[in-house]
């Protein structure tokens, strides 16, 4: 029992690099035998924890974790969970020591967004508060790119490129029908409080492509945005409008909550980009399209960022190697040294500081019509889009993703019930 | 003027590969500089050959007409406008006649799908109606994967490619996801008469995905639908919907034509994936995202199938040799030869049986449910998405797309109002 054990779970809206963290902590764990035992990971996130549902990742061969690297999406599962404060719920953190007690394990990685930074901080008061030890570490992943200290989060770059390339190439083709057909294009991509994948798509007017973007950090204003739009048209023959699903009006309701009904009088869940369009269509009269990027993007590993899944990769290892160290409470983050060439390095932050706290994107990212991105915007994306990180095909054409076997240690404990 | 000039137009809905087929005839005229003049491209398709707004492609370099073999769009603009016949306008036609005339054009290169295969045809009378000698020869394209008799077009490999892979990729997510949150996920394709990119989707049902198409060929039965839904869920815990765009009731009334309204009562014109997923969460009260790829699908040239861009680029060059050969009224096509090892060879057909037939998805490809495909349908689609033809990037992680210069020739005629 002198060797700990290590529990690894994914949490939150999974990314198309987030597997290259697991691979990185699983790997480095491997290679760091003498110290660390099993890693066991949470079947769909935490509430594997809970419910003692603990994949036993030594089952899964070496070939098949290298291949996580290059596999989009959480490889054993994810959740939306948020754990309670230890004053609020502590029969869930009593069973969580119960399992770690019985399973042996003294290592906690954490692999999500804001939420889990809070959850891992909670788990890593266990040891003073309630006299368990064990090292919680974060690693940080969020396509939303709000989290804080770090220069960036792994899953925003590869979005990011996938969005600013889509765009692109959409625009290309609005652009050679415009003269008879579509002149206007609505993208409509995620980011529900922070715009920062829609200022991806600002990327595009580096092309001379007429772009809009709307952004959560501004207020819609439906006429000067009209006008913005006709504008465009008139100038370069069409437009792309590239709206965050948190795009809102100044008193918060969302475009995309417009209250549209079906002919039953049902309220429909739209999307922002729809709405946008026949806006458009209703003031202007252009000939529209409009695309919904939804989980397309943030699941697009066949165009990933290089530099994003080399970050993914070296946060989870670094990871362990704090554990190693023995420290607790803290999260490896990204620390960017120059733009131009692109040089970055490891640093870590104190989950106390992470835990809770949402990075918007800055004011001067942001050009003065409130439509576009400024130079500073651009020098920040350019870095975290830069190289191509390719799956393998097989020979049908096909991208060659692992699938985990997932297969459970034997339960020790009895049930329980979140 | 001995030596006649060439007319390439781009017509219809733009595809990943049209530039390919483009560079192909571009690059073989040139090869052939010493039987073909200059290639005029039209501005915006036919349009530009009516308006005389002809591109000069002579002062287009070879290296950017070898970049158009990996740039998505349409490089000289495309245009939705079918002519009417020679008894109805012939007006238009006496103008072509003046312009080809006027530029020593004896060669028409037309790019497009079924309209234009038809205003191809029409062309190639030309000689015999009214004596002006003119070989008019269409080189296949169209997503839709409609065009008869040959095996496949253009732009659809690439599209089955996208739609293919994304579909996996965002059900990769969803099965991460659907222990807590997202259980369905549907997917909105193109194909509004045939559903052929819906059954690239059901591909993923060779990765244990669940998947459920809506196709056009079959008519929309919401409850065995949404019971056959419910069944893939409970048994896998979650499924994937491709709904075509076209997917329709029996009455004729599609999916994406619900009757929704705004706030202000006014008819909202809405994609089917919404309504879809509003249907499945008012039945089943299943957590569900949607997404509408639109342009993003047929613009991506980011993942295109290597065998369709080969294949885009044969079909223009042959198009050219076959010119050089004296033909006319015809189109070049794809012979398949076999599936496994996947071979094929280029034929030809006559335009006569290729205007105005509209090729249908074989009802043997559908699989007997209706909502998924065979394995004859499978062996038909896997070679047509093989290989991945990647674009070149720039250093700062964009892809490296041609923007022709589009420089036109000065005009010698009067203007001409379409």
């Amino acid at each position: 029992m002198s060797i700990k054990n290590a529990f690894y779970a994914q949490s939150g809206g999974v990314t198309s690099v987030i597997n290259a963290s697991a691979c990185g902590v699983i790997e480095t764990c491997r290679q760091n035998s003498d110290r660390i035992g099993n890693v066991f990971a949470g079947r769909n996130g935490i509430v594997g924890a809970l419910t003692e549902a603990l994949v036993d990742t030594s089952l899964e061969s070496d070939a098949d974790i290298a291949a996580l690297k290059k596999t989009p999406s959480g490889a054993f599962g994810s959740c939306r969970f948020k754990m309670k404060s230890l004053e609020q719920n502590k029969r869930e953190y009593e069973r969580l020591i119960a399992v770690f007690k019985a399973h042996n394990i003294g290592y906690f990685f954490y692999n999500g967004g804001g939420d889990s930074a809070d959850t891992c901080y909670k788990v890593s008061q266990l040891s003073e508060k309630m006299g368990y030890p064990v090292q919680a570490i974060h690693i940080p992943k969020t396509v939303d790119n709000d989290l804080p200290i770090t220069d960036n989060s792994p899953g925003f770059g590869s979005v990011a490129k996938y969005i600013a390339v889509s765009a692109l190439e959409a625009s290309f083709d609005v652009n050679s029908m415009a003269k008879t057909s579509t002149k206007v294009f609505v993208l409509e991509v995620m980011g529900r409080n922070a715009g920062w994948i829609a200022a991806a798509g600002g990327l595009i007017e580096d092309y001379n492509v007429p772009v809009l973007l709307l952004l959560p950090e501004i207020d819609f204003d439906q006429n000067k945005f009209l006008a913005a739009l006709k504008n465009k048209v008139e100038t370069h023959g069409y437009c792309t409008v590239v709206v965050s699903e948190g795009a809102h009006y100044s008193d918060g309701t969302f475009l995309a909550e417009q209250g549209t009904r079906d002919s039953f009088g049902h309220a429909q869940l739209g999307g922002a980009a729809p709405v946008v369009a026949n806006m458009i269509k209703e003031a202007h009269g252009y000939k529209f399209h409009w695309a919904v990027a939804d989980y397309l993007q943030r699941a697009a590993r066949h165009l990933a960022s290089a530099s994003d899944v080399e970050q993914a990769y070296a946060l989870g290892k670094v990871g362990v190697e704090l554990a190693l160290e023995g420290k607790n409470a803290i999260m490896p983050t990204i620390k960017r040294l120059s733009d131009k060439p692109y040089r970055w390095e490891i640093g870590s932050a104190n989950l106390a500081d992470v835990a809770n706290v949402e990075k918007m994107m800055p004011l001067d990212f942001i050009s003065v019509d409130g439509f576009g991105i400024t130079d500073k915007c651009r020098d920040y994306l350019y870095p975290l889009i830069q190289g191509e990180s390719y799956p393998d095909y097989d020979d049908r054409g096909m991208p060659k993703y692992v699938v985990m076997k997932n297969i459970l240690v034997p339960k020790k404990l009895e049930d329980f019930v979140i």
